[in-house]
Formats: C-alpha cells, sequence, structure tokens
C-alpha cells in the first residue's frame, strides 16, 4: 500500500497502519519534502515519478485536487483510494478502479488519535476491491462498514453539524468568558458532560436550558448580555430552534 | 443544611452532601411528596411549616419562583442560597442574608454526575456566610470559586452556547443521520474527540472543517443536501461565523 499525501490524515493512517501486522506502508509521496519526515519509517519520495507499485493507493490530499491526480502517475488500472467525507469516488480519476475510505474523525495537527474505535466508511466499484478495502481498514479499526454515497455525503455533513459547529459554539463561549475576565476552563466539565451524555440518551432527551424550559425572562437577560449582533442572531436561532423542537415538552422543568 | 428543592440538581447536591463528613444534611423541603422519596436518607417534608432551623437553606427550584421563597417560611436573617446560573442573589427576599451556589454542569434526570470535578461558583453578601458556603462547598468540590454577579451571568450565558446550543447540533446531526439511515452512534467518537480537543488546544486552533477551509464547493453541496430551510440558514450562518473568525489563517489546510 502507497499512501498520498502528508496532512493530518495521512499521518494519522500511517502510524496505525504502520503498527499493524497485516499491512506494509511500502512508500509515502508528497510534494513538501519537509513534511515527508514525518514518514521516515518506510520510503518516502516527492517525485511522482517513483511511485511505487502497490495494491491500494490511499489519496488523502485536499478534495479540491483529487481529479489530478493522473497528473502525477499513470493511474490506469490502479486500485485509488480518496477519503474525503464529501466527494464521490468519481471525482477520481476514470481510468484508475476508484474507492473511498472515510476515516469519521477529526484530525488535528499535534494530536494523535486512536483509530480503533473511529468508524472507516467504506466504497469502491468493483467487489474485489472492496473486499481489499475492508481487510486493509479492519487492521486499524473495529468499525469498518460499507456505505452507500449517499450515507457518507449525510455523514460528514451531519460530522460538520456536531464537530465543526460546536467548536465554533466553543469559541464564541471561550469569547464570553475572556470578556468577563473567568477562565474558558470552568467550561470544560459540562463541555464533557455534553458530549458524554448522548452515549446514554438521544440529544432531544439530554436537551436542557432556557429555551427547553421556554424560560424568556433568562432569554432576554442573555440577549442583552450579547454585545455582538451575530452572537445574538445566533442565540435566537437556537432559542427558536430548541423551544420549536421542544414546545410540546415545555412542562418539564429542568436545570441547566 | 436544609435543601429545599427536589429536581436534578437537588439530587445530585444532595448526593454528594450525603456522602460528605462535614455537612449534615438535615432536612429536604419539597411540594412534590413523590420526589421525596429520593431523600429517604434523610428527614424530609412536604409542608413548609415544618421546615427545619438550618446554618444554609439551598434552595433548588426554578428561577421564576425564587423570589416567593419568603411564602415559604420565614426567612428572616436565614441564609439562602440559590443555584441559578441567571438570577442575582437580590432575586431572594430582601429580609433574608442572600447568596448564590452556582454549580457549573449539566443535570439530566437519569444521569449521576460526580461533583468533585465540577466548578462551584459561589456569590455571598456578606464576607461570613461567603466562607461558611465556601467551606460547604469545598466539601463536595475540587473547584471553588468566588464569582461577581457579572461573571456568573458570562458564564451561565458560556454554558448556554457550548452545552444547549451544542446539544441542539447534535439533534441535526442525528436527524441528517436518521434520514439517509445511517445509525447516529457513528458520530460518538467524533463527538468525544471535539470536546476533549479543548483541553489541548483553544477552540480557535482546534477549528476544522470546509468553512475553516474555505472550501466553497462543499459547502455548496452540503447546502444541496439539507432539505430543511432552518438548517440551511444555521449552515450559512456557522460558515459565515467560522469563515469572518479564520480569514486570515485559510492557508492551513486541515481536513476534518
Amino acid at each position: 500500500m502507497v499512501i498520498i499525501g502528508t496532512g493530518n490524515v495521512a499521518r494519522n493512517l500511517f502510524d496505525a497502519f504502520r503498527t499493524s501486522v497485516d499491512v506494509n506502508v511500502m512508500q509515502v509521496m508528497g510534494r513538501k519534502k519537509q513534511a515527508l519526515s514525518y514518514f521516515n519509517t518506510t520510503k518516502t519520495t516527492s517525485d511522482p515519478k517513483n511511485i511505487a507499485a502497490a495494491d491500494i493507493y490511499i489519496i488523502a490530499i485536499n478534495d479540491d485536487v483529487l481529479s489530478t491526480v493522473d497528473e502525477l502517475f499513470d493511474v490506469k488500472d490502479k486500485f485509488l483510494v480518496h477519503c474525503s467525507g464529501a466527494m464521490p469516488v468519481t471525482i477520481l480519476p476514470a481510468k484508475a478502479r476508484r474507492g473511498s475510505l472515510y476515516p469519521l474523525q477529526t484530525f488535528t495537527a499535534g494530536r494523535k488519535i486512536s483509530l480503533r474505535e473511529v468508524p472507516f466508511c467504506l466504497e469502491a466499484e468493483y467487489q474485489d476491491d472492496l473486499y481489499l478495502l475492508t481487510s486493509l481498514a479492519s487492521s486499524i479499526s473495529d468499525h469498518v462498514r460499507h456505505v452507500t454515497y449517499h450515507q457518507r455525503q449525510a455523514l460528514h455533513l451531519a460530522a460538520v453539524f456536531s464537530n465543526n459547529f460546536t467548536n465554533h459554539l466553543y469559541s464564541v463561549a471561550r469569547e464570553i468568558c475572556v470578556e468577563q475576565n473567568v477562565p474558558f476552563e470552568l467550561l470544560h466539565p459540562l463541555i464533557k458532560e455534553t458530549a458524554a451524555k448522548i452515549n446514554q440518551m438521544t440529544p432531544e432527551q439530554a436537551q436542557t436550558g432556557p429555551a427547553r424550559r421556554g424560560d424568556r425572562k433568562t432569554q432576554a437577560m442573555q440577549l442583552n448580555l450579547l454585545k455582538n449582533k451575530e452572537y445574538r442572531k445566533l442565540y435566537r436561532f437556537f432559542t427558536k430552534g430548541i423551544s420549536g423542537a421542544y414546545r410540546a415538552k415545555n412542562e418539564i422543568a429542568e436545570k441547566s
């Protein structure tokens, strides 16, 4: 197997495959010579001409350059697998055998993720390739599944809401704390518990707070505290969304 | 010490204080007789006339009835402490000595929280009462601090963003999954990692995804997938917010 790309996804996959006895990472190819040093326990190259022959090529590069991967090397009949949540396998050059290996996780520089628990969503144009890809992914994760493109798109979109947008809410929360000179760290246990709760109940069941309770007095006070117009909009939007979703259940009073 | 109220906050405080050697929960008072059975390891009453004399009364009832607590019993010169994040201590009757004990956590029926790690934010009108309250709270939490009302308000508002609103995003994510027949549980590791990341870096540093990358193609595709008009608004709003916040740093390409 060859990995093309040197970013956070490439690094996390590399680290997991490296310790797997069933998989041999033959080579990592990346344009940035400096980034290749991370992979110096295997062969590396920055010259596409030197890309090795392999049963699978994992293409861990940005979505917008996936379609140009055949400018790098002769991909004819090669099994290419991208790692994108958003793009169809058909974004890859048509003369290749195409597939997708989507690890449903957020990869950030400086954080090592244990991939064992990470769901890997797989797709391939040909049944034999799907077998091969399944055995590859199963060597590093216990949660491998085949998905359709529509399902992968839904998962990616759901990931954007529950990861990217959630993280932005943390940013706003941090700003509010900094303004009043209280450490954002005080919110860490709450944030951890919010995430942990959904293992035990649905988000609908877990919902608490002034919007859920229909507590208009607190809502008015909080809107008044928000100096940033955009944050006020956000506050109104969520309050409306939550009240709408839970209007029927508003007799249940819970504190958050 | 006497607890007035029988909801999730009262229960979690009761369970913590009960196992503390320094504090004696003399009585729990609640209007709902059925709810009192939870507290049957101490004295309980549903009749306000029987409220015992105590050094501290913890008033764990809904915000909108805090001001009427003197209709329950003679509060003159009694030390009353509410648990509200939003309300000033002056919402309590003026003839009492007033304070606030705000546990910065979300309490949901059916989930037991370990309070040791939970920040307790304290306020009291009188210095001696603040000492007493501090020693009380310190017996169940390692993170006790004195805050001003402005600071408590800011923390409560930040909690609404990072807990209530975040949880609503989980709801939206779940809906998207259910629609395409993929289990929401696949997102659990991602949600857990999103929350865990902020222990190591600021939310700004942790931000990833199509909005952060300025990936307009994926943004357009995802908007197209969203059938619910309100969710499209939410998507646009967050994308705008994140792009605005990170516009200067968009050369950094990360995958999520």
